[in-house]
């Protein structure tokens, strides 16, 4: 009977490894999913299931989908001629939550790396370059993060992209909706004065 | 097609019930399996799946086991004449940690709470004054929390095994190993010189 706490050790150890969990934290939820079986171990236990077998990420873009072409690329809506660059599916998600951009999107699967050895064969740029052809995309946008490897996969992007002609923009920087300049760092700061508009 | 971000904001609502949890990191949780599916999606839903199978309330001492009686309870050196009495399995895991008590437990289930309308039937109490004649228990340890829940859960207790005669004991209060007096709240400094002991 051993084997109880060896198998309920290993499910705390594949929670353990989940981003944001420990050890200690993984324990706990898994006590209270033994704890509550029906109302909510089992209940987890099909919904992971479902999307294990029906989750697949999209052939075109990436995104994460139930069919090899995920709903926005299967959207005819959306083929507005704009792909926008994301880095992974999280920002996929947000970009949508802004409930602003109406085109397509690319997953890049992460950034140029030097540290993580992460080189431009790792993503996926060559088959960004195709849909620009397949597509007609007019407009490419990048909305990568604001960090070094975010900014360096931007210019190498930028490069790529130059032969194909298409118009190449990016997220502006600023102000956060709803920030307070002395919370802000001194660089968001310089990026929102350098872009000031006409008022 | 819809039904994916369906399934997937479902399995994000059930993660974000487990204790610890909100919908951001039950969010970044799900996508960190989605991109990862054979890596760690399946793995943890068949770990999830093999312990909601097996796994069920010892009838006995109600500790998680993969049989009706644990294998705390099924080990015939564990019958040393003492129950030490936990509010839950969390409880009961952490005593084994401390690898100090060989007796067995009993899983209370809770404290009694009035805010919560958590009364002595809610919790295991007559289990255990069965208990302590059936296995003719000489000592019950009461390992509860040192709060207000706790405190008055251990006082109906010690009431209710009065005239089974038993001796009644509860864990020491005072300075815990490795903490620096000036960190440790008045309340346990309090309780440390109370019980302070001969050098």
């Amino acid at each position: 009977m051993a084997d109880a706490r060896d198998e309920i050790d290993a499910l705390i150890g594949q929670f353990s490894r989940l981003p944001g969990l420990g050890p200690r934290s993984a324990r706990r939820m898994v006590l209270h999913l033994l704890q509550r079986r029906d109302q909510a171990l089992r209940p987890l236990v099909m919904a992971l299931d479902r999307v294990a077998q029906t989750a697949q990420p999209c052939t075109r873009c990436g995104n994460i989908a139930t069919a090899p072409i995920c709903d926005i690329c299967a959207d005819p809506k959306r083929a507005t001629g704009e792909i926008c660059v994301v880095e992974d599916v999280a920002d996929l998600w947000a970009m949508e939550r802004g409930q602003v951009f109406t085109g397509r999107y690319h997953v890049l699967g992460g950034t140029l790396s030097a540290l993580d050895a992460v080189g431009p064969d790792d993503l996926h740029i060559p088959q960004l370059l195709e849909r620009i052809v397949s597509e007609g995309i007019r407009e490419v946008i990048l909305a990568l993060g604001a960090t070094v490897d975010g900014q360096t996969t931007a210019h190498y992007i930028a490069e790529s992209v130059e032969q194909t002609g298409v118009i190449l923009s990016a997220l502006a920087q600023g102000v956060p909706v709803g920030g307070e300049l002395d919370f802000l760092d001194d660089g968001t700061i310089g990026a929102a004065l350098r872009s000031r508009r006409a008022f």
